[in-house]
């Protein structure tokens, strides 16, 4: 890996603060060549599948040599794993409780449950453990592992350290399972709100490709939207409209439509023919 | 133009999505050496004239080959063109709605109307419409050209590709009248605010330079202000400044204009000797 | 100094304008090569030392030839100096107005009243009033001296200008008093909050190596805390913590400690054994 290498940066710590200036100056002291990139510090706090789902919206458009540190924490110093997991896209660092989801092939995650859980490695991805003292910023704070521990450690593989130095192996990690309505046995589609951005719109588990092709039908908090737009402009009041990121989307064009609806995160959708 | 540009960004994303990641994660995928600057993502929805205005700030105090992306773009996926302008005070990338209208001299923008208008490019300008697909990212979503046009060519002309390759050239731009307050028959200045600040600073279109060199009253929604001051400090309540852009400022030291006085964009500001 | 020099900056001005982007324009007009890092730009407008515990929380994370850069500055356009300070940890540039108090060390500010107050600068340390005009950019407006003065003396240094040539030598620089709880008679501690973080967590001046070792009580706002926490997790309600920059934090598990007991900076806080 090249040492100007790209690392970026998701996590709740909002901007208001030092925490995400140590993080930087954390990476800087090691490697002053890192490229360091915010993907978002507006995660809500400890909404670990909000964080998952920012930074697969991001992942894709940098280069497959990035360091991707996610930290959405909220077990931050318990016995929660601190993990680096090695892919064909990235590289992933931060803790092992599904924040790092998008570093697995939505396939493998299929699997779990509604809440998560653990999928062995597939092949070609590698991962460790974040355990060895010598990579971290010691003495490691009880509150703050994204500078003790994550920064540290997308410093030391932006210089070139193999991913086997920083810990011990592990055969698995912690995912949530992926964004993706649930077919009914009527044929609807039943999702949630997974993400509301900064203008208000919804942003939904509903993806394009599980759409019908007929003319569809949204509802949302008793809310009934006919048909789906190709994009926001010209539109009027409340509408779906499939966003860049491949998801139905809720919005009103100049306008919020969480504002308009009194939807957040996790709110029911459902998608009929 | 030297492989380690300066891109800047403006836009009305906000920090807390992906949205600006993406195009940074675009940019630093052609051209990992370029140096990418925020002026700013909270422009107001879809205020392209605001957005033109914070670009305008910023601009002068960038280098003459820098590359300026604005995207406040309510007309995404119409038929709006997507530009580039190469001017002699930097590049100028984005949708040809009147964001951009900083490339162009007040001069030439003087002619048009309130709403804004087309002028022709003036000699040591070139324009081109960002229709060239080998220089986008594609497939092209329908709702954000930020990531899919703007970002690719702002990165390829960052790696020198000529402005002529990513298009067809266009002859005219969009653009807003200047941000300058009317002279109305009995001398007084009619002007309006155009951007209120973090402070809650009401920064108007009325510049310095065409202030009377008498003493003035500034008029704002029923209150008066007698005189204007050298600075911020040592005032108290409702002042009138000249602020570091060369604009009149209405300013609360210490509070905020906005709320002291009810006041937002577009609001009428009067300038008496 | 090297040209690829670590710029950190730390104001009040908020990220909705262009004033930061400007600052940024000015270091890279100058030294393209500088790698800026906003500390934040949320603190409260003119809170000086908010500003000065911010910085002094990110500082120890940069390397130790960091050029920092803090402007929170109420009394811009008055007689107050602009000073930089180069010490052992770091460069520090901005108003001689407490802002820069983390260049010098918790001992020398012990010395200083409530409001903070003038010492002499240390053996190790150099300073110098931003009075020579060729490193500024001119001319210098009443209101903005992070762009006119301050980036362009963080610009200059970061190119090897050596700091005696930015101005006349100053030997003394207004530092606030170390934030450090004081100890009453009785032993216990009487702190106050000096930041609030984006989670609304409550960040005091009492200092983890003054705790007692025996179990203390927490009070604030007539609420008590019993006991100290080890971290956030596993915690719930109001919760007392030694945060990650050594100082004791009032909390509130997935929610905000701030709006839980309606305190704000400057909130008197007592700890007893």
């Amino acid at each position: 890996m090249p040492a100007q290498a790209v690392i970026t940066l998701t996590s709740d710590f909002g901007l208001a603060d030092a925490y995400v200036a140590a993080m930087k100056g954390v990476i800087l002291s090691l490697n002053r060549n890192a490229v360091i990139v915010d993907v978002s510090h507006a995660v809500r706090p400890q909404r670990i599948e909000q964080g998952a789902f920012v930074l697969e919206a991001a992942r894709p458009y940098f280069p497959a040599d990035a360091i991707h540190v996610a930290v959405v924490d909220p077990g931050v110093g318990t016995e929660r794993r601190g993990i680096a997991l090695q892919t064909p896209f990235g590289v992933f660092v931060g803790p092992d409780n599904g924040v790092l989801s998008p570093t697995l092939t939505q396939e493998l995650r299929e699997g779990v449950g509604e809440g998560g859980g653990r999928v062995p490695l597939p092949d070609g991805t590698a991962g460790v453990e974040l355990s060895n003292p010598r990579y971290q910023h010691l003495p490691i704070s009880r509150t703050f592992h994204g500078r003790d521990v994550f920064a540290p450690a997308a410093a030391h593989l932006s210089l070139g350290v193999a991913l086997a130095e920083l810990g011990q192996a592990v055969a698995d990690a912690f995912v949530l399972p992926p964004f993706r309505a649930r077919r009914r046995p009527d044929g609807s589609l039943a999702g949630r709100v997974v993400h509301v951005d900064g203008f208000g719109n919804l942003i939904t588990d509903v993806r394009a490709e599980d759409l019908p092709s007929s003319p569809v039908t949204v509802e949302i908090r008793g809310r009934r939207i006919a048909g789906l737009r190709q994009g926001y402009a010209g539109g009027q009041g409340l509408m779906a409209v499939t966003g860049s990121s491949g998801y139905l989307e809720i919005a009103v064009p100049g306008g919020s439509a969480a504002a308009e609806t009194g939807a957040d995160l996790g709110e029911p959708v459902t998608v009929r023919a």
